[in-house]
């Protein structure tokens, strides 16, 4: 595959959708000393001792890529996955089988009265090592200005880098010979960089599920920072599906099978027009709203409280400096940046990813292709499910005669929801608040993750993301993670493991 | 450039549309003696001795591949063409700057009452020899099974190797101590490929363009006989302009430059979307007219003699193995063969080449593409002209609001007509009756050449294909040229040599 052009971008959808309303958005402020209590103390003493068995950890692990769309190293990456678990302190570590590749799941219980489910992901997006700049597997400190030295690699901030800090947490506050606060469920899977496919197997295996109905909630490891510091706490994301719309000579019983001479256009169908016309089908004749019927029945409006959050979150943006970034002069609609702001967390979409038809080098080919292919992202809104949107996508465009025309659905995420008040978001905030870090809400996240397997049932808790620290490039080339902060309004790999140890006592003590 | 899954297809339209209608329009006729007079018998001999010279003429030709999309050997390629016209008799031979690449112009004046002209192209077409079963350049002699043993290589049959044959012809005449009993012009360039974008300037350049007018008409030496040996002697052709329609963020100053995450689809708009709006405006909804305001205000309707000429090829030919050849089961608006046939004579059209946006990999990534491309080509009819077309494709575009949309012409011909009692047409088909080589009328080819360049003003004289042999592969791995037939209906290289032999003789004598 090829990211080149693309570079900034990622699919795994968390990292933009946050930064839009992340970036400027909380105020600047000066991280206090971390430690404010002799236990915290003593843990920090620890991680700092641990450092450099925590930079080995994570690029050890950088070293072993798994990777499931290329079925690289999986079972490798599974065991491996068990022993960073058992080193942890995980105990009754299993590797869990699925109809694709397996998970791990581990328990760490010290009898707390409260639980944490920590959700994990081993694999890595696919990479090219001829567009890094340093051999992606060798996990080399490089200088990013502006933040300090980094560990580069593939999955150094996606996911590896913070789920290792994550566990250096755990490495230092036994180190410090402390118990743990509170009960820790990890579950993690091989296959989040295809879409998750089988990762519900493992979150509703008996006795994972039992353990996990137990937790306050569940959170992935994320590196949240950005150059002022400042950090987004989502209130849910966007659902999505991906597919690719196809029509093709072949299903349609019109047109050539396969590619035929263009000067034949007048006594032969063309798909080309055939998807034209029904992709156009699909929204609005400015291309802005969906068209599909049905689609909006179950869309929840937000509510006024989390259209405030928006507008109080809108006030602190800069919207020059997004616009400049994305290379736009206008929102859509002509919406002001407010109303755009909202607009991206209430509305569903149907984007076109990419469209793959015929000729696609150099100049002309004359030629009428047997097969024109649109790929498609339909982001989701509550209460609008995945399952619903590919039954009603089906109805459509059969309504509209485009019975040919196949809609393949490649994966997708249902939309999440977590209450504000819900003791793991109130955790967060306090524990932000506590490391000194500027936050603001946002009520949800225009990109997708698959925590709708937390949030919805049988599971049914809380899901987000939470962690300090910095690092980019996820999907990209030259991914990096920061370890040596120069940046005081960024946490380093220590500052860092700081953070999670602060989070599960702030979990263990708020009300 | 990438042919390999059409490597049966090919820019230059003449093949295809001509098969089309050439496939089993005409009868089994065996090829009779084609010695039919003294001198006939004088150059059949002399081309038979000739016979290893030109094989060689061809083979050293295809070694220097000019190639006007690469500048490779483009001056190269000139002088040798002058230097083959010399070799052939052709005197005032003089290499023709354009602002292009340069044509060469030659002519043999032999004092007869009539001048014919001929169109020679040096240049070829891109090729990838990974993609060869020999050597492109080596012109190795290979069986190809029911035809015998022919030459492959790059502008074997596209076009050196039936221009060469034309040579051959000239030698054989001369070998044999004949006067040609016609003057001759020859006119060629070298970019062809390209879509002629000078060739124009070579035609009208004052001593030129003198010349072409005192000739009775113009052709192209063409290898056009099939299996069956039959050939399709076209009256005209449509024209065609080809172009790329981009919409993109930088033109429209709405929706991204470059290409954003996805999920910001909800308050970003979508070049892709208006690609698509755009596009569906050019045609009626099923995709089978154009939708073009005032496309149809000069097409001209087929005459009923026009008509009934398809309908009398449709008898011949083969629909079924046509349907199957080409991969389909319906013709357009389910027509019968015969009114399938006069649409693809009649109709102009808007053909999809192919559609380039965004992310084009396996699976899916979630982008906004910044920018989005239609690869199209219009067929054009008389009287409708490039000029027209591409005018009233802006105005329409403009009208409906698409002003941002580009649409960039990169070339492009006016369709052409030569009239059925044209001493040129006359005299093909007087050639071909006294060679035994059966043909069918095609008013108009679905395909496009630059024959317009002549046919439309200042020079306005008839032009056309002519010749027998066989060749296959123009623009695609292992093109080859016949040089030894197997099969009794069709023409190895002295038999074609002599097919041209034969024409010159009957258009000076035809009344």
């Amino acid at each position: 595959m090829d990211f080149r052009n693309v570079d900034k971008l990622n699919r795994r959808d968390m990292i933009r959708g946050t930064a839009m309303l992340g970036a400027g958005a909380a105020f600047m402020q000066p991280i206090p000393l971390w430690a404010q209590s002799g236990t915290m103390a003593d843990i920090r003493k620890a991680a700092e001792a641990g450092k450099d068995a925590s930079i080995k950890r994570i690029r050890d692990w950088i070293a072993l890529p798994s990777i499931a769309a290329e079925n690289r190293s999986m079972a490798e990456g599974a065991a491996y996955m068990a022993e960073l678990a058992k080193d942890a302190g995980f105990t009754h570590v299993e590797i869990v089988p699925t109809d694709g590749h397996p998970g791990v799941f581990g328990t760490i219980d010290v009898g707390a009265p409260r639980t944490l489910g920590i959700y994990f992901m081993y694999d890595v997006k696919q990479f090219d090592p001829t567009e890094w700049s340093s051999p992606p597997l060798e996990g080399k400190m490089v200088d990013r200005p502006g933040f300090g030295q980094a560990i580069m690699g593939r999955g150094a901030v996606n996911q590896k880098g913070p789920e290792a800090t994550f566990l250096a947490a755990l490495h230092a506050i036994r180190a410090a010979g402390r118990k743990l606060p509170v009960n820790i469920v990890l579950v993690c899977e091989g296959e989040e960089e295809i879409g998750s496919p089988h990762f519900r197997q493992i979150a509703t295996k008996p006795n994972i599920l039992a353990a996990l109905k137990k937790c306050e909630g569940i959170f992935i490891p994320f590196a949240s920072q950005g150059k002022t510091g400042n950090v987004t706490v989502n209130l849910g994301s966007k659902g999505i599906i991906e597919l690719e719309l196809v029509a093709s000579g072949e299903k349609w019983g019109r047109g050539p099978k396969g590619d035929v001479h263009s000067s034949l256009k007048a006594m032969v169908d063309s798909p080309a027009w055939r998807l034209v016309q029904a992709l156009q089908t699909l929204v609005t004749p400015d291309g802005n709203k969906p068209a599909i019927e049905g689609w909006y029945e179950n869309v929840r409006p937000l509510t006024e409280r989390e259209k405030t959050l928006i507008r109080e979150a809108a006030k602190a943006g800069d919207e020059t400096a997004q616009k400049q970034a994305l290379g736009i002069t206008h929102w859509i609609d002509n919406l002001s940046y407010d109303d755009a702001l909202i607009r991206l967390a209430q509305e569903p979409t149907v984007n076109i990813e990419g469209l793959v038809a015929g000729y696609t080098g150099p100049g002309g080919k004359t030629i009428l292709p047997g097969r024109a292919v649109a790929k498609l992202d339909l982001r989701l809104v509550p209460n609008q499910t995945r399952a619903e949107a590919e039954k009603k996508l089906r109805v459509h465009l059969d309504k509209h005669g485009f019975t040919d025309v196949e809609a393949n659905v490649s994966g997708g995420y249902d939309p999440t929801e977590v209450a504000e008040d819900s003791r793991l978001v109130r955790s967060e905030l306090a524990t932000y608040k506590k490391l000194g870090v500027a936050t603001s809400l946002n009520p949800r996240m225009a990109g997708s993750w698959p925590g709708a397997t937390f949030t919805a049932p049988p599971v049914s808790i809380p899901a987000a993301h939470f962690g300090i620290g910095h690092g980019s490039g996820a999907h990209a080339p030259d991914e990096y993670f920061l370890i040596d902060s120069t940046n005081p309004e960024v946490a380093g790999l220590v500052d860092a493991t700081m953070g999670f140890a602060e989070f599960l006592y702030v979990l263990a003590a708020i009300k």
